[in-house]
């Protein structure tokens, strides 16, 4: 049996933290990387694929699953994890980045956000109780406050109003939430790029007391090392036995990077979204099948991938699926590169147990740059 | 080891025949559906799950496959198997048909065929030598014959000068296959719905030999009474010992019917299209997944289905899926669909093998009408 919601850090290797997660759909080992599923589908997989490349959980989005199926319907079939056929842990992000990002003619107040549907142009509200209540809804084994995230750039004043704003929305999801046994509640930390307001979002989050802390508002067009500065400089404002979740990060070296850092876990499109157009991310780097350079490569992407769509595919085939527009040249490229962010976590985490994480880093970005050579 | 191309027919059953097809890549049970590969992907699956669910031979098409990649492109890359990850037999269609249904300012003469690329406008040509060239480059188990199809309706006579012109190619491309050890030349039957044109053309046809024969030019808008009639208007002019393919067809009913009027092997691509579209074929009929009864409905596809698309995702999601326009909808209802073809002829060889073709046939057809319950 799962016991309540827990957090172990289990070896440290300068900033690098090697965890585990313990909730209700069971165990996640950290640094984790999060496939997204928005809509109840991380697009292109199967479920046994996720699992079989090593995700031990995986990312829902609130914003979509409300406005389609639907909260209440989700539950009335059993919730998110039978709905989906996925038995493992899921996080649900609360909406708020997809409000920014995807609605129209959203409106934020104190009390919460109004805003239109992208799919049919409905007026929703999303309160941070009603963000809550739908999380529960579907299940979720960690689930986030909603908060308000902005579009970059901002000026400062923006980001302290939508920081504070924040916080007032952590208080009440935080209350909304409950008790839920084996079940964590994020709090999330904005304040843009300026240190004082991360701080200051920080501990105060840190006041109310949540199963782990994200950091928020971040991959959103500030650059890699603007957002890596705001890491470091919030990190040491959070608690050392709580995970840290650096949401929506990122590219592999984000990723390397952020876990040099002391972040636990990552969610990110990348992988997906990449394989449905024609690229690769590899331990060689990224790699565009579309080029006419593959056109005549018989290597697998990489042959010492575990991932059948990297080591049993040429690279020949690859282009000529992604040329042709076919289905199964966006289905093989996403496994490929989910498979490779495991890839990466899981020797993440090896180096980590053995103390080597510095030169896994020096050692993998140097790999990163040497591109693709026929196998 | 693989000995020469060979057809056996085990037993019969009124007109229905059981048998087996053994050529270079292995043997194909009959009567035999093969999902249809056209550009060298079976839409949406992986070669695992056509083999998993009791494939044993795709095809592929000319058309597609000279355009892109090319056939010399296949060929260097080591022939159309290992290009696409598939060890098991492959027919190819030699182009006859695309000619007519996808390429742009077609022009056919004695010589052969001239035609603009649907995918860049580029001319090309497709004479009967070049035609099976490209599939000896390809590698194929069972290659066709290039004819001259018509689009329904057309005159008699119009049946009658393209019936001829393609028993002319038929004997080019008998001459130019030559003797591939294991491999076997089909024969195409033409001569639209009249019935002497159709024996004229399988006479003719035996009379210059071939390893099979296929019917074409059927299924192209002549409806099913007509076109089984055709069936069985041309079966008694094609030789027992002689596999006989029904080319494009079709609906389960369609498949169901032939077989009874001794067809031994099928294409269609309608399991895979459909399941693109959002609808669902079962041993309980078609189902329209986007319906919203199904937005609520926990049931499987189908619960005794052996293939996980159909008994381990529910309708409700399915139904989810296809209206999200994901992904995984497409890919799940393909499956399923291939899996009901291939359940379809799986049980159709039982029943042959145990003397009970009409009883199934009949059970089968009450069961198509009796549309999904919940389970």
């Amino acid at each position: 049996m799962i016991g309540p919601f827990s957090f172990t850090v289990e070896k440290m290797d300068g900033g690098a933290r090697l965890g585990r997660i313990v909730c209700h759909h069971g165990v996640i080992r950290t640094p984790a990387f999060m496939p997204v599923g928005t809509a109840g589908t991380v697009k292109g997989l199967y479920p046994d694929q996720l699992r079989g490349c090593g995700s031990d959980i995986i990312l829902g989005n609130v914003y979509h699953l409300m406005l389609r199926p639907g909260a209440e319907r989700i539950a009335e079939l059993g919730g998110l994890h039978k709905f989906i056929n996925w038995d493992g842990p899921i996080l649900t992000d609360s909406g708020g980045f997809q409000i920014m990002s995807l609605a129209k003619l959203r409106k934020v107040s104190e009390e919460g956000a109004v805003f239109q549907s992208h799919i049919d142009g409905q007026t929703h509200d999303l309160t941070p109780e009603r963000a809550m209540e739908i999380q529960r809804l579907l299940g979720s084994d960690i689930q986030m406050q909603l908060d308000e995230c902005l579009l970059y750039p901002h000026s400062n004043e923006e980001a302290s109003r939508a920081m504070r704003l924040s916080l007032h929305w952590a208080e009440r999801s935080r209350a909304a939430f409950g008790n839920q046994p084996a079940r964590g509640c994020f709090g999330i930390v904005q304040g843009g790029i300026d240190a004082k307001l991360r701080r200051e979002s920080a501990e105060t989050l840190v006041g109310i007391g949540f199963e782990g802390y994200a950091i928020g508002g971040l991959a959103v067009g500030e650059g890699q090392a603007v957002m890596l500065n705001t890491v470091e400089t919030t990190v040491p404002h959070l608690p050392d036995h709580k995970p840290r979740y650096l949401m929506g990060v990122g590219t592999p070296e984000d990723i390397l990077e952020s876990v040099a850092r002391g972040i636990d876990m990552f969610d990110c499109v990348m992988p997906t979204r990449s394989g449905r157009h024609g690229q690769g991310i590899t331990r060689f780097g990224k790699v565009n099948l579309r080029n006419a350079k593959y056109a005549s490569d018989q290597s697998p992407l990489d042959p010492e991938s575990t991932c059948p769509a990297s080591s049993q595919y040429s690279r020949a085939y690859l282009h000529h699926l992604v040329k042709s527009g076919e289905l199964l040249g966006m289905m093989l490229l996403s496994w490929a590169n989910v498979a490779y962010y495991q890839e990466l976590m899981a020797d993440i985490r090896e180096a980590i147990a053995n103390g080597q994480f510095e030169d896994f880093r020096a050692k993998t970005k140097d790999q990163w740059k040497r591109g693709l050579v026929q196998a």
